[in-house]
């Protein structure tokens, strides 16, 4: 499978691929080969990180009895924690379907990415970049009063009486901002792979476009 | 001014522009203008918006008197509220600087932005929009907590002790949430004008790169 009309390196905005792998064992270009491996490693560690970080906030507990009433904290206590376990399900499950969207296309080989196709990527891409790290922000806010309280509006600290539970929502959150820096590098990724299909002016010169 | 070797709209990725405006009235592709516009109004929108934003924030002032005690609530009071007045101050400095750069370049004309350049810009504008996001996320969470509480932890509601303190500062998280909404299409658009220059494969087709 070849592309018609392919440039040196056989990429060609007129044709809008954004990566080929000819099954012939043809060489793809150095810039080709280094987004597609950086993308399918983001994709991966992405989906981990987003696992774990909802794995660690889902199952924390953890309960405490004061003067004979016992009490019981959990991460559906706060709003902000379970925004943040549903981000990091949406992004492990989106980052799994993506990430196995890019291996297959690695070992079949010869896909070509329409601009519409692109576009869309780009657009899930992005959408879940900033809910993710909209999300990350907001339980960083109220694990901050938890951990440090507001004096001024009486929101007493919390963390001193859930030492372990704010322990483990920690390192939720710690699991959630790495999987976040991911997918920013994934949104950039894909904004690349789109917007060099409008390379040359458009796509006007230099393609038949 | 020309650009040397251009194509057949005046662009080709072998020269790196992100546009051009020739002195002599020669009229740009429909796309470049397009794209120019919006990033024009954009940054204005953008600048406008958060300095909108970080006034209402920071002319916030209320004050009661509870059993002779007078109390005063301040956007000081909650960090969340000043870390956004300073990512809207911030973000409304660098819109104004920007927009007063691309304004320059359509006034004066003949400007050819190098990739290092587009890189120094694109990465300005993606910080920019991932920080507005962040601070205006972690004070949208502290305002809901503000106006519902978190009874888990007894972190009570305080926006009914302070309706209209409550009231402005919505506002100016209203506003900050237009800013965002303006950064993340600067950051889009940026994205576009960095990495079209990377088309044709890497540059390395069809533009002698």
């Amino acid at each position: 499978m070849r592309q018609a009309g392919g440039g040196s390196d056989g990429v060609s905005p007129g044709n809008v691929p954004v990566c080929y792998y000819g099954p012939g064992g043809r060489v793809p270009s150095s810039l080709e080969r280094r987004a597609r491996a950086a993308e399918v490693f983001l994709r991966c560690a992405a989906c981990g990180l987003a696992v774990l970080a909802a794995a660690l906030l889902g199952a924390d507990r953890q309960t405490r009895v004061f003067f004979s009433i016992q009490k019981v904290a959990r991460y559906t206590d706060m709003q902000s924690l379970v925004l943040l376990v549903i981000a990091n399900g949406m992004a492990a499950c989106y980052s799994l379907i993506q990430g196995a969207r890019c291996l297959v296309s690695i070992v079949r080989g010869g896909v070509l990415l329409s601009r519409p196709l692109a576009w869309a990527i780009f657009s899930c891409d992005q959408v879940m970049a900033y809910i993710v790290i909209s999300a990350v922000a907001a339980a960083m806010e109220a694990a901050l009063i938890g951990k440090y309280g507001q004096p001024e509006f009486q929101w007493m600290k919390t963390c001193h009486l859930y030492k372990r539970f704010c322990a483990q929502a920690g390192g939720g959150v710690a699991c959630a901002i790495a999987a976040s820096v991911n997918m920013v590098g994934i949104a950039l990724l894909s904004a690349f792979n789109l917007f060099r299909l409008y390379g040359n002016g458009g796509g006007k010169a230099a393609g038949g476009k």
